[in-house]
């Protein structure tokens, strides 16, 4: 399933029309393979002929038909991404093109990849740890400044390099142990259990802190998840609308195409927030009135900032609701609340002082009320500077260790409590057999971590998830 | 408006998620522009200090916080696509990190670039002339073997050498006609009037004969107009579908993004053809079988081919009104009809037969009938060697000169109406001064073409068409 024995080749450059696409080719064979279609200008040399690392101009030919003056860069084994020899060709962004190019590859000996397969064989060939392999796809998927630093700091070895010492010190004290039942009618104790008991600590320590992380890592990941309730007239739509199409603005020079799949996630100062649709209330602006915000307070259980939205006419009863339906919520401790004052524009200074006044004698110290207009777009500044202040304790430290995968979580849990089995057994003076078994579970799923150890299903799953050409 | 002095950069990938995205920085300053955000490892050389034409693995840097791993390419003025300085950063296909590297880039004294500027500032720095800018353009834009051809002989140079040479000659004359007029006393004949005259009916020639070939070229660039024309219970509909998903079936693949605005191209064997609506004959359904298609004939008057749908109930007479109505329409030589016997597995083989031989009596011999299974595909094959076959003539040869471009037709006719008045003036002894006048004229339509005369409007049209980074 996992050979790399043959060639492979893939676009790796979004598909689509651009200036220029980049299709990849990897393996032992790739110059030989390449090299049959691509010609150097005058006849100069052969593609094979190439020093490592260097670019040239060349024509890709069908036969005696052009295809493409197209860029060559070659690479070679072990110095690449896939550790193997690679040819990148830069060719012109048709698509024709770049089908045609492909088609020709694969005529002259490559196979199509598949989904991260050339990161595939960087893990095969040691490039790559398994959460390195995993980073990458995290890396290219981040569209904030945390979820794309969290991966970054991953990619670059991150916590991996942790466990990994932990593993080797706790592999060599199972050794230990496991040698003493060689020598079990001895009574012998070459592993010494006063040093054993404080790294088992030691390393229940590391793995809880790791494993605590994988909450706010996964809010790192998948954004902050923000409601915003209130009543549609009072402007809840125009102010969603503002706060993504101000991010849209700044994304769309760019990356267009991609917003349409994450249009309610929005991305202020580095910071990542996942509006969460309540559009239910739209319908239902009775129940609103008498009684809050019930019929949609599921999602609201789901977000951990929730921007309440009066205008001018709102009865301030409406605050004292929502208060206690949030007092009423699980984890209600946890949840940030920013009541938003709409159509500020619509009454005089003095009135809307004496409106927010009143509004603020309902409100806690922590809950800040802003009064914006959300059609001329005033103030919405401070409203974004609230939410990036709310949401503080969800932005990770410069050097934090943080888990975003749930496969890391899972294992890191199977781990810990392998871990406290041992640490238990070694209290009341487990037999050393048993308790080497606990210890080799641990390092079981330790390894299961960084993929020294690891099983097809597990890859299978881990590089569905990457884009062909990667 | 088009100045070359400062460093420009953009995204030359399409925009959007993909596994490696392609940042281009184009100037006199690349190298050091870019070498404020790259350090590679172990403070190895600066970027300014690396070969031409080599790539190597870097890290950008956004002050002490890492942006992403990458490659970076160095080309040296003259010897790169622009014709300047130039790198190009490879980084992950982050819309993220495609936005912070373009940010720093930008921080560091770059401009982004505008629709097609380093292809522009190839052309202003001699590395391509004004046909060859247009054919980049249509490459990239082509999206079948033949338009694909035709732009890429062009890129190479294709016709404008043939222009440049006559225009040399034709140059060279004109000198001498003039040079006559400084001894206009003397009644001197510098330039051979046989010579001459020879010359202009050979760039007459030439110049027609380029002329002619707009209207293939335009088939070409935009496809063999079909329309597919039948009643609804017919099986049009499966029949379009059938055609359509063949072929989306081969490009999605690679190019499933640019689908979506080009629904109705498809591409057979390399040619294309583009199949125009004719939905409005699904709400008609009793003026097709009384009157067959009037209602829908402006359409069909477009379509090079027509594909009539019938089934095995039809009533042979749609054929003869098809005949009729395609014979009173303009341009009706020129139409070619392919008839559809759809739902041929409804019937038995020899009720089959029966009713093909009765459909054949009423069609010419040029015009093929095919019974085929819309709903099983069977015989679609049979359909599209049809097509390929009716379509031959819109295929270019091996190495025709082919023009498809708008702009270039117009100056040659313009071109071809000066030089017949300098022909018409030749053959009556027209006075030297007025000769000349026509053939600068010539002179100056055929400059147009290869870019040698130009004007800031006609390359900010043909700037606007391209993508930006490239």
């Amino acid at each position: 399933m996992y050979s790399k024995d043959d060639t492979i080749c893939a676009l790796s450059t979004p598909p689509g029309l651009g200036a220029i696409a980049v299709i990849r080719c990897s393996g032992a064979g790739a110059l030989e393979t390449a090299g049959k279609i691509i010609q150097f200008p005058n006849g100069r040399h052969a593609l094979s002929e190439q020093a490592p690392n260097t670019i040239h101009f060349a024509t890709v030919y069908d036969d005696s038909q052009i295809v493409d003056q197209v860029m060559v860069a070659v690479f070679r084994s072990p110095h690449s991404y896939s550790g193997e020899d690679i040819v990148e060709i830069s060719c012109h962004g048709s698509p024709y093109i770049q089908k045609r190019i492909l088609e020709l590859l694969v005529d002259s000996g490559a196979r199509m990849a598949t989904a991260g397969e050339f990161t595939m064989r960087a893990f095969l060939n040691g490039k790559l740890d398994l959460t390195q392999v995993e980073a990458v796809a995290d890396l290219i998927s981040s569209g904030s400044r945390a979820a794309h630093q969290v991966a970054m700091r991953q990619m670059r070895g991150g916590f991996t390099h942790e466990i990994k010492k932990l593993r080797d010190k706790l592999l060599n004290f199972t050794s230990l142990v496991e040698l003493e039942l060689d020598f079990s009618e001895e009574d012998v104790e070459f592993a010494d259990r006063g040093q054993l008991k404080a790294l088992l600590d030691k390393i229940t320590d590391t793995l809880s802190r790791l494993s605590d992380s994988f909450a706010l890592g996964n809010v790192i990941k998948n954004g902050i998840p923000v409601a915003i309730v209130g009543k549609t007239n009072v402007g809840k739509s125009t102010l969603l609308n503002l706060l993504v199409s101000e991010e849209k603005a700044i994304v769309s020079d760019i990356a267009g195409t991609t917003r349409d799949s994450i249009e309610d996630l929005i991305s202020i100062r580095g910071v990542h927030f996942r509006l969460i649709d309540t559009a239910g209330l739209r319908h239902t602006e009775d129940a609103i009135e008498k009684l809050g915000i019930e019929r949609t307070w599921q999602k609201i259980d789901q977000a951990a900032v929730i921007i309440q939205v009066l205008d001018t006419a709102s009865n301030p009863e409406e605050i004292t609701h929502l208060t206690q339906q949030m007092k009423a919520a699980p984890g209600a401790e946890e949840k940030h609340r920013i009541v938003v004052l709409n159509k500020m524009d619509t009454v005089t200074t003095e009135k809307l002082e004496k409106i927010m006044t009143g509004f603020n004698g309902l409100l806690s110290r922590s809950e800040p009320l802003i009064a914006l207009s959300a059609k001329s777009g005033t103030n919405l500044a401070r409203l974004e500077q609230a939410l990036v202040e709310v949401s503080g304790s969800a932005v990770a430290g410069e050097n934090d260790v943080i888990i975003t995968n749930v496969r890391h979580y899972e294992a890191l849990e199977k781990a810990l409590s392998a871990m406290k089995r041992a640490s238990d057994g070694l209290a009341c003076g487990l037999t050393g057999d048993l308790l080497a078994q606990d210890i080799r579970e641990t390092l079981h799923y330790l390894g299961e971590i960084t993929g020294e150890i690891t099983n097809d299903e597990v890859l299978g799953n881990i590089f569905r998830n990457f884009c062909i050409g990667k």
